[in-house]
């Protein structure tokens, strides 16, 4: 039996989570592995106020020099959030050669470089599984069992608290603002809920998990990023009858000289297995030229699934000799501002003569042709809804014509890529 | 960079898969790892049929100790299917401190408890992730990221040949014969399918998946096995009309002091994950006390998934200093022969007064009670189509209702169990 010794920076939702599971699981895991984890250290803002768990006195530090700079801590798992203090703990305790256990992908991908580095330098290691689908094993999967693949795709649902709202916009008709409104009530989404439904958290995850996918680092700015703010429950019921199911996806791409990294509301067919996947449940598809296709579905976040990834990777930490360094490219692949999908365009046009032939006339000029078009009637010299959905185009030349368009004609209400 | 050589016990499709991609990806697999893979002798029946890949004639060879002799050869992959000669080469490589990579589930299954033993004595590493659910990394997972877990549950469609014949029969409203007759021509049943219809392939990766699961062994001839001969087209079509999706499920369950291992069709809500993984896709879902519910999904067969699988094994027993074991109890948990399921009971039942009062009392004498029951008219004085469904009920108590029902009355057409 070997004792590891752990540091935890933190012991909030997740932190007590951890801190419970390796109460409660610690002798079955040290007879599985013959690991014995012993926290330590917890630091904490304040000794009186930790979150409730019953942790003796001494553990408890509102020091993190009593971590950081503690010769028999081992690991340190790192529970803060957020950009700093987080990463520049994380990039301290690397430097005291203490391998680092994370769920923060903000400060994973924000510091991804400089973490990297250090952790390479001093031969610590960098664990995250947990920063991208909670529970779900992708990153380890892309490091280890599929790295004999290009991957060419991986596209997720990676944010809970949006695919709930989503969910359940399209199970009521119900209006974003409304369903926000009670997701805050239930505790499901934030008081502010900013990181989430501007796609914020999403896009930290797409770059990291895409950095390990296409092994070329995709900084956080490069990601196109569009939230769930302007979706209407008008949008959902348009696409459902076209056989359209609406999601916030996160899309990374590998096109050979480029790559692509967008979160974006987007529409899947029906039968597409993201499409099922609704409620707070996170899962990830992906492709790779000699596994073909491939899905991974499971709680993306909660106490007691992070804590499964995070032990996860303790464990591993503990174990490995020598630390997985992924290989990234030197000079990464550029991420392209520009690339191809279908798009769903809603309109409100005059019920004038025409306005068909304007809109159908600007699409054609940039080459774009119409795959379905759909009008919904209005009063008679009122305004129609008429909906659009392209065959593949780029996305710049869509964007042309939606400014082209004018708007005293016809309106454009809103344009979301159709993927899948 | 590091040279890794490898020797191939077999050049058939997998092999040749492994040979393909080892060929085609090596340089870039090389930059990732720093492991250059060799493929330094693969063994033939005949150096001049295997299978059309252009392999140097130095490579081939027809004698199994220029692989499992030869001291050079760091990694032996193993391709012959089948139990023997496949596990005494696996033994004998893994005692002369080979490391072992093979998809062989018969083999494995069968003898598990010998290759470990061996693989411990050695310290050479037995790696086996392709040998249930091809490319899909469940193997890996259960081993290390959800290492902190109580599973409680694991439920696979992890043959790919009846999927693809249940997929069919549900969509055509065929009989299994029909179907089978069809896949065999395709080429996606086997000349002698036993194997696959007869659960056989499925039971085999219960006992694999089941036991790392489970950390208890569990040997092939306690798995309850039925397979999918005796389904026919009106059960699906009455299953659908209930609102179920008929599928082959290997289903491993921990009930604390006794294991469930079994394989038969079952009927699945449709709305359950596994319901919709359709045609050739293998699918698992696992239930564990920390990550919750998960489900991982992939090619389960093929060539190039299947070396995907085997690839990463390669990868991981070049890396790993020090071969992960995982840990199984001493006193394996005894495999349970009875178990609780809900059922779905066809019968024919003579058109006539008192047949509903026997079926329905003979259950109420076992105490199961029941959920839905539907009758299907006959011509009068004929036979109507009598089904039930019932709650949750012992395994045996309904095998004893079956058995107690006057087949001159009513006759049990089917029986089939409802997960999920």
């Amino acid at each position: 039996m070997r004792e590891v010794t752990l540091g935890l920076l933190g012991l909030g939702n997740i932190g007590g989570g951890v801190w419970d599971l390796v109460r409660e699981f610690g002798d079955e895991l040290a007879t599985r592995t013959g690991l014995r984890l012993r926290v330590k250290k917890a630091l904490v803002l304040d000794k009186k106020i930790h979150g409730g768990k019953e942790v003796p006195d001494e553990v408890l530090t509102t020091d993190k020099d009593d971590i950081l700079e503690d010769p028999e801590i081992q690991i340190v798992c790192e529970f803060l959030g957020g950009e700093q203090p987080a990463a520049s703990m994380m990039l301290r305790a690397l430097e005291n050669g203490k391998s680092v256990v994370s769920a923060n992908k903000m400060a994973l991908s924000l510091h991804f470089d400089e973490l990297r580095e250090m952790a390479k330098k001093t031969g610590a290691g960098l664990y995250f599984e947990a920063s991208v689908g909670g529970a779900i094993p992708v990153l380890t999967a892309l490091q280890s069992p599929l790295i004999a693949n290009h991957v060419e795709q991986v596209m997720g649902i990676v944010n809970g608290t949006t695919n709930y709202i989503l969910t359940r916009m399209a199970a009521e008709g119900a209006e974003y603002e409304d369903v926000l409104k009670d997701a805050q009530r239930l505790g499901l989404a934030e008081p502010d809920p900013t990181a989430d439904v501007e796609g914020m958290d999403a896009a930290y995850k797409i770059s990291i998990m895409g950095s390990l996918a296409f092994h070329s680092r995709i900084y956080m700015e490069d990601v196109y990023r569009e939230g769930i703010t302007n979706v209407s429950a008008e949008d959902i019921a348009f696409g459902r009858e076209m056989g359209y199911v609406l999601k916030l996806l996160a899309i990374g791409k590998d096109n050979g000289d480029s790559i692509e990294a967008r979160v974006h509301p987007a529409f899947l067919p029906v039968d597409h297995p993201l499409a099922r996947v609704d409620g707070s449940l996170n899962a990830i598809y992906l492709y790779g030229h000699s596994f073909k296709d491939m899905m991974l579905e499971g709680r993306g976040a909660g106490d007691a699934p992070t804590a499964s990834a995070i032990v996860g990777d303790i464990v591993l930490a503990a174990r490995n000799a020598v630390h997985p360094v992924a290989w990234l490219r030197e000079d990464p692949l550029p991420v392209a501002d520009d690339w191809q999908s279908k798009y769903f365009i809603r309109m409100k046009a005059k019920d004038a003569p025409g306005v068909l032939a304007e809109v159908t006339g600007l699409l054609a000029g940039e080459g774009i042709s119409v795959s379905a078009m759909m009008q919904k009637g209005a009063a008679p010299g009122g305004k129609a809804t008429l909906i659009v959905i392209t065959h593949i185009a780029p996305e710049k030349a869509v964007r042309r014509v939606v400014e082209a368009l004018n708007p005293e004609i016809c309106q454009v209400e809103n344009v979301i890529r159709v993927e899948g």
